[in-house]
């Protein structure tokens, strides 16, 4: 599976459908010039859709699928139909090696249980797990794994998780050696549970690691930008980020309260308001959209359901980004070099 | 041990030690008139810290505590000078019936190790939880447990931490019949751990409950003030309790740093201050100060390490409360009512 040719994308997934995904797409060609799209979905309502879109029509070519897969259907039903639906086809096509990299805004579920059975995982890794870069207030976004994949992990996942997440950092964020920490409540090193007070035991004796080990992390620095990698299980990971989320949407909302709270209030919003858009650009979940499932032969992006045309153009900027960098490859060779290294 | 007399305060804990402490005290007694304190510590110091209250000297006694219980300190080492730290002896006092509650912004681990050594673990329950309330967009708190005293849990742990923190949202929230919510990634039944779908079903199973289970609830709603009772194993609420700390202070620091951005924004800013106050105020940690170990045959709370005398005197005002509304045994109370109903 070459990590290079166009690249698929489920144009039925996502809670505002084909217009906003089509539209999405348009915008990353504009953004990356050369890419080729395989588009697939219904083969007429895409074409149609196209109309709109007369530069990306020249760039793309439609794949057809007769059904799709709905946003809360269980991930064992969406499979025993994967070869008819727009996500089981667009992963396909990575399998296949006519595409190089799956984008989807669709049932997340779904899209882990179709790209495990078709793609499989790495040599050497047990598990794949959900990545995706979030801001902090530094230079540059922190890459936090798991998201949410696996609900349950044991050490080595998380210690499979740090070297596939600094690979990740290594490609995207272009860092030579990333700093990597493990999520826990407390920096101490009895704190925790035995499962990440191994992991972490493992991380430092691993010497030849491409990565710089930090140790812990506690939840309150997830955005500070001191380290380029955070690991987790599945669950706080997905707890954690939602959490982020919701907590930023809880201050806005407190904010905008506030402001409306008198017309003085309301007269200084006025004038500052370049200030707060800068503050919601920066925090705006599109500019952050695109997360991967680590750890398959093969690029599979998760775009956000909610995306709107800026965060799926986001998403597939996302995956462009990481066939350039050859990441599957990448992450291969890190993880021969850390087997090497454990096995020595 | 009975839920009524002073109040036992840990003077030399916390940050910034016992001049915040004294302060924190003096202000919680004006807000609660009648309140007796016990305050344990070095003798001298406090006499002297005293001088600059006179109103809390009338309403209060010294009990001297040769040692403190360090920060950093590990609880196996500090459970071992137990009766010679202010820490120590602040519990005691309330195991000895002496007090109503203790009170301390020192060492958690320590005083969880303290705690449950000295007043046991209530009939019924297996192991004590930390339980906060925290700020919502609604007009209630929402309170949080286990926010770190247990990092791995099973299904009976978080039944009776929803029991035990209904009880609590029922005394100091006044509710009737507060809605519990277990913390989840994601709201459908299949989602999650074997542990979480289990205490789910416990849960929809106890029809006597004085409590209505609301099923689970994600990170992303946690602050929305559509439950009044949040359930989780200790490491993800602690991490989802840091994860929101860390996301206001970051929303507030881009925001600080958007109204510095241009000379526009900065009158702005000047114009519509008071709006930001009252975020500030909203978000103060010091407002919302004071965790509580709930299932201990008695009362003891954990102020935050870094609280203020604001934040000491909410500490206090909510042992105050528990106190008054008699929490050990209501909490007692529902418990044996939902052991009967469980029986039945």
């Amino acid at each position: 599976m070459p990590d290079s040719g166009p690249i698929a994308v489920d144009a039925m997934g996502g809670d505002d459908g084909l217009r906003v995904m089509l539209a999405g797409v348009a915008r990353a060609r504009r953004a990356a010039e050369g890419t080729r799209f395989l588009l697939v979905g219904d083969e007429d309502a895409i074409a149609k859709g196209l109309d709109a879109h007369p530069g990306l029509r020249g760039a793309s070519e439609i794949v057809h699928a007769p059904e799709t897969v709905k946003g809360d259907e269980k991930p064992s039903a969406a499979i025993r139909r994967a070869k008819k639906t727009s996500l089981g086809i667009a992963i396909d096509l990575v399998k296949q090696g006519r595409a190089a990299a799956a984008v989807s805004s669709g049932n997340t579920g779904a899209m882990m249980a179709m790209a495990k059975v078709a793609l499989r995982t790495m040599p050497g890794i047990d598990r794949p797990a959900l990545a995706a870069p979030l801001p902090t207030l530094g230079d540059n976004d922190v890459i936090m794994l798991d998201l949410g994949a696996n609900a349950e992990v044991d050490a080595q996942n998380l210690v499979q998780f740090a070297v596939m997440g600094a690979a990740f950092a290594r490609t995207v964020l272009d860092l030579e050696t990333p700093r990597v920490a493990l999520l826990n409540i407390g920096s101490e090193d009895q704190k925790g549970t035995d499962t990440i007070r191994d992991a972490s035991q493992l991380l430092k004796q691993g010497k030849r690691l491409p990565l710089r080990f930090d140790g812990f992390i506690e939840g309150d620095r997830l955005s500070r930008g001191d380290v380029d990698v955070i690991v987790c299980d599945g669950f706080s990971g997905n707890i954690a980020l939602k959490t982020a989320e919701g907590t930023a949407r809880f201050v806005a909302d407190l904010l905008k309260r506030a402001f409306r709270s008198s017309v003085r209030s309301k007269i200084g919003f006025l004038i500052s308001r370049p200030a707060t858009e800068l503050l919601r650009d920066h925090l705006d979940p599109n500019k952050h959209n695109g997360a991967v499932f680590l750890g398959l032969n093969g690029i599979v992006v998760k775009s956000h359901g909610g995306a709107n045309e800026l965060g799926v153009a986001t998403a597939i900027g996302n995956a462009v980004k990481m066939v350039r960098h050859d990441l599957t490859r990448r992450i291969a060779e890190d993880l021969g070099r850390f087997e090497k290294a454990a096995a020595a």
